[in-house]
């Protein structure tokens, strides 16, 4: 599979990088049990969380509320979770909701992510277009050795994926033409947006990142220039 | 000598980190002697080239024209800067300018500065808050080998230092005070502009960025909170 003239890989993080569900549910079981939730189930509470991720940004796309970097979306939405499983939230110092916020921070890779993205970046630019804030992304790579030539996504984009102005501000800001950036991916959707704008797409198949029940994204839903089983077949595909 | 609170140093590039005059001169040279000024010196070249950067930018922050990336300044310096050599413009095809232009994404480090970076790195957070665009930055860590955590700086601000948006986004970006976050930088008025914005400051002396001949800049010329001959020195005294 040749990718033509694509000068930089640009990648999704949460669940094509990272494992966002076992380091939330990681992060979150000794805060349950603190405040009194310790029959929870932190993955559920990891999904819960999680599930009011795309509608707290559909409310800045669609003009509804100014930028904000995701930090705060995700404390609001911590606030508006914590109910659900029975904490009030008046009850939890802010200082303890601010750590936990910072959870999404401390993610772990998937296991081949760090080989595959050390290859890819022998030969291309690598950087996160995540929704993620810029120190969000620092922070996790520094903590994961995450080899990023740079933090580009959401927050310089001042908008958020999936609208166009976020994949195409990505490439204005690499000083490349759309089709010489590469957008990786476990999520379709995400692919398709970026195909919508011109860019190439390399689907990464993460079929446990919802846990073992997941019913979507567990493969390519379309003809992406590459479909890979993790970072390391990326990188063969692509000759890194 | 104690920086408090500080998390990150963020770097004047230009300078500070690498010699833009020895790089600039070494690319130029080639070009000088094709193009019909081959009793030039490279780096009268690259000083007259240079000469011309502080007034293009202030055209932006001054409110003249928006903000455009650093590349951009840089060609329209370089037409600028090719009739003082006995060269037209019209006589060197696009590309040759474009390939020159480049020069300043191919600047090599001072010989202390990717050691001193890796030191500072283990501890803080590391990036450039230089004038410099995004795209040149990372063309020039991926050459040199310099271990950035993000590439900050006017771009993304949308301003050039020394205007105080430039060192307030940064400190914004990184969700810190601006007395969490150093300017490192071999200038003294960058670091002047800095303080005045609540940043903590340190001076690396570089005494031979304009050549033997230096006149300004040879050593620290207020109370910065560090001052050092180089970036292991910077790294020795902050204990990274």
């Amino acid at each position: 599979m040749s990718l033509g003239n694509v000068k930089a890989f640009v990648f999704d993080v949460f669940g094509t990088v990272v494992d966002w569900r076992g380091g939330v549910a990681r992060e979150a079981a000794p805060f349950l049990q603190r405040y009194g939730a310790a029959g929870a189930r932190p993955e559920a509470f990891a999904d819960a969380w999680r599930s009011r991720y795309v509608p707290a940004m559909r409310k800045v796309s669609g003009g509804e509320r100014p930028f904000v970097r995701l930090d705060v979306l995700h404390r609001e939405n911590l606030l508006d979770v914590l109910p659900e499983f029975g904490i009030d939230p008046n009850d939890v110092p802010a200082e303890a909701i601010d750590e936990l916020n910072l959870a999404w921070h401390r993610l772990d890779p998937w296991p081949d992510s760090i080989e595959g993205l050390r290859r890819l970046k022998t030969r291309y630019i690598i950087a996160p277009l995540s929704n993620g804030n810029i120190r969000l992304m620092v922070d996790m790579a520094k903590r994961a050795g995450l080899p990023w030539d740079a933090i580009l996504g959401a927050e310089i984009a001042q908008i958020y994926k999936p609208d166009p102005r976020a994949y195409l501000r990505t490439a204005d800001v690499l000083m490349m033409k759309p089709e010489e950036v590469c957008l990786v991916a476990a999520h379709n959707d995400d692919l398709a947006a970026a195909r919508k704008c011109g860019l190439r797409t390399a689907f990464v198949a993460r079929p446990y990142e919802r846990g073992p029940g997941q019913a979507v994204d567990l493969k390519a839903e379309s003809n992406w220039d590459v479909v890979a089983n993790d970072m390391n077949e990326l990188a063969d595909a692509v000759h890194a």
